[in-house]
């Protein structure tokens, strides 16, 4: 058992040429980081079999663990398995139910299997496969002279799950710095301001690697820390986010997996209660995430898409009269908008929206970025107004988590 | 006047630890590739002098030009100018007027100003300075021994602006090629197969460079070749994208920024027409893709989402006998919820869906990832059953592309 440290390689023209933010490595880095391997350097090639080669002896030279990510697929410049076979000097190995399993999946799908995907079934003979359920690429685990390769495809998914199912485990196992980590999420509180709240709370503690994740307009807290007991840890993980979670509860929501789609989907569960969404500048975003979740028919059974002021009155019921005299981005069309969905579906909960999500159609009074978020149950309306920005896509993601984040208050309030 | 080609360095922990996603260097990359200077390597690494060196050494052995981010500012951990100066063995050069400015700065902003701020007013004595008119940390040239080395802030807009203001036109008279680009979007046809197909047609012309980048279960072909002149470029992007799509002109559906909601939009509008979403499975996936394009209130109002049998049969009018005998993932169905919401919303067109998005739910006949996709027009309707994977994310953007690039044949036939 030793401390080790990684080297991260990417290959992947479209990396060089900035068309793709190289997020794999990020996550890799993330990844490496919970278990105590730091990354030291991180290097991205061409589809280039000497630079491929150059990069493994530069990486070798340096540090214990490689990462290799990209080059795994079934087109030309797809070449990593074979450079593979020619750095280690070995041939490849056909693996005969992965063939079928690829043939299968194409018959299923209706494709032609053709010569090209079955090497998609050959790895180096030195390689120890790493599954991959999301795709034909396997990952490949390589011992060399005392060195860890690991080689993932470069589709996020694939790379995400073969890190996380795969290539964490594995190193557990061979490093002793092993870290304890909790993800504390929060909604509507600026990076700057949650720093300034939580840092003399996080300051208490020693030992803890602290990172502020921004992602969708929102803000995770990553705490981080050596492990010590399993039950040590969770006493402390418990501590630090119920500390966390008291300076803000409307905005600090949940920890670790429990993401707003998923909260959203325990809390209903658990009261066996239903949700409809009435949405207008969302469009169909917060019906989309809710039905992310799996088994999230349970509670979600009807969703309304009223873009237009005609489908809010025609679906909804809402009056032509509140529409002209306070149009449809208002507080009053939003809480016509939750009586009406509630009603004509009969759900238990309801959640409307209606808003400006720009780039154009601004006033005045309601720039762009302005829009209504209301959640209702039978008894109560609770109906806010926000203020996000200028971005379309970032106003739509915004809103429709304030919307699951209200509605979480909502039923945790009505649990009390 | 020759064939240059590029290294960029970026320097920093919170990249490596993957807290940070290297945007600052897509950049760079995006702008050398623009005047015809591939980036063949990046290499992000930490504040370590001895790293900074050798880095400078092995990007200045491959080739002739190096930009290095980061490190630069008053923090203690920012060593990028005085690495500079021992690594070209050159002394620190106080620029005067650059101390007067950042001294007014900081007074006219009510700051005090500090040794450590001073600093900011002196670079290595063989740099050409760079200016930075939107931070206190300018950028450096520096030539040496032929190479061409330029040092930025790693702060992105001072990043940039000091790229293209500056360091693009010095480059821009240094080199002579420049590069042309075509993107090819297709969907339904796995990579390899897209390979095989295209590869003949693409084989015929010298000095293209191919890649297939896959994104969402879609396959976008990316041709890249030396630029001649704009009219001459043009030709032969359009005789490509031509050839190529005519290969599956119904799976090849666009080019550059036509990915199929933008696509969508123009078709509906340029016909002033409407479409009507239906939803079962993709739970208002579809809505969220159309209004995601700012302006798609012309041509979107309303969106149902019938995730449950009852919805379906309430909201849409599909017969209670038919979910009984056909069930709800069937033709039957997606043919009744493609007339129920035409009829009731009074949209041109329709797209409707019903599927097992997974991971659990399926049967033997109708395993996970089985998708019936419909679109309709007033007089047609188009109904195709699809077989995606076990990922229930995957399966929800596989199903909401089809469904868009079914309804974009529907249009175009009508349009023929």
């Amino acid at each position: 058992m030793k401390h080790l440290s990684a080297i991260t390689i990417s290959i992947g023209d479209e990396l060089l040429s900035g068309k793709t933010l190289d997020s794999n490595n990020a996550f890799i880095s993330q990844q490496l980081d919970m278990i105590g391997i730091p990354v030291i350097k991180k290097i991205i090639i061409g589809d280039i079999a000497q630079d491929i080669k150059d990069s493994l002896d530069w990486a070798f030279a340096q540090t214990d663990v490689v990462t290799l990510t990209g080059g795994l697929g079934p087109t030309h410049d797809d070449i990593t398995k074979s450079v593979l076979c020619d750095y280690f000097d070995v041939g490849l190995k056909l693996y005969p139910d992965i063939l079928e399993a690829l043939k299968e999946r194409f018959a299923r799908r209706g494709f032609k299997f053709s010569e090209s995907n079955a090497s998609q079934a050959e790895y180096p003979q030195n390689a120890v496969l790493l599954e991959n359920p999301l795709g034909t690429a396997q990952g490949m685990y390589i011992k060399n002279k005392g060195k860890h390769l690991f080689v993932m495809a470069g589709v996020p998914r694939e790379m995400e799950i073969v890190t996380t199912e795969q290539i964490i485990p594995i190193l557990s196992k061979l490093t002793s710095a092993s870290i304890s980590k909790v993800d504390i999420h929060s909604i509507g509180i600026p990076e700057s301001t949650l720093y300034e709240l939580s840092k003399p709370i996080l300051d208490e503690y020693s030992d803890l690697k602290i990172a502020y994740l921004p992602k969708q307009g929102m803000v995770t807290i990553r705490v981080s820390f050596p492990s010590k007991s399993m039950d040590e840890d969770q006493k402390v993980k418990d501590e630090i986010f119920g500390r966390i979670r008291d300076l803000k509860p409307k905005n600090i929501y949940g920890r670790d997996d429990e993401v707003l789609p998923i909260l959203i989907g325990k809390l209903l569960k658990r009261n066996q209660a239903t949700v409809v969404t009435a949405e207008s500048c969302t469009g169909g975003l917060v019906a989309s995430l809710i039905t992310d979740i799996s088994g999230s028919s349970e509670y979600f059974q009807t969703g309304y898409v009223t873009y237009a002021n005609e489908t809010k009155i025609s679906m909804l019921g809402v009056q032509e009269q509140t529409l002209v005299d306070h149009g449809a981005v208002s507080e009053e069309t939003v809480s016509e908008m939750l009586s009406g969905s509630l009603s004509k579906s009969g759900a238990d909960y309801a959640v409307a929206i209606s808003g400006v999500a720009g780039p154009t159609g601004g006033t005045e009074e309601k720039p762009v970025g302005t829009v209504y978020i209301g959640v209702s149950d039978t008894r109560h309306q609770n109906i806010k107004r926000f203020q996000f920005g200028n971005n379309r896509i970032l106003n739509k993601e915004m809103s429709a988590f304030s919307a699951l984040n209200l509605l979480r208050l909502l039923i945790q309030e009505g649990n009390q």
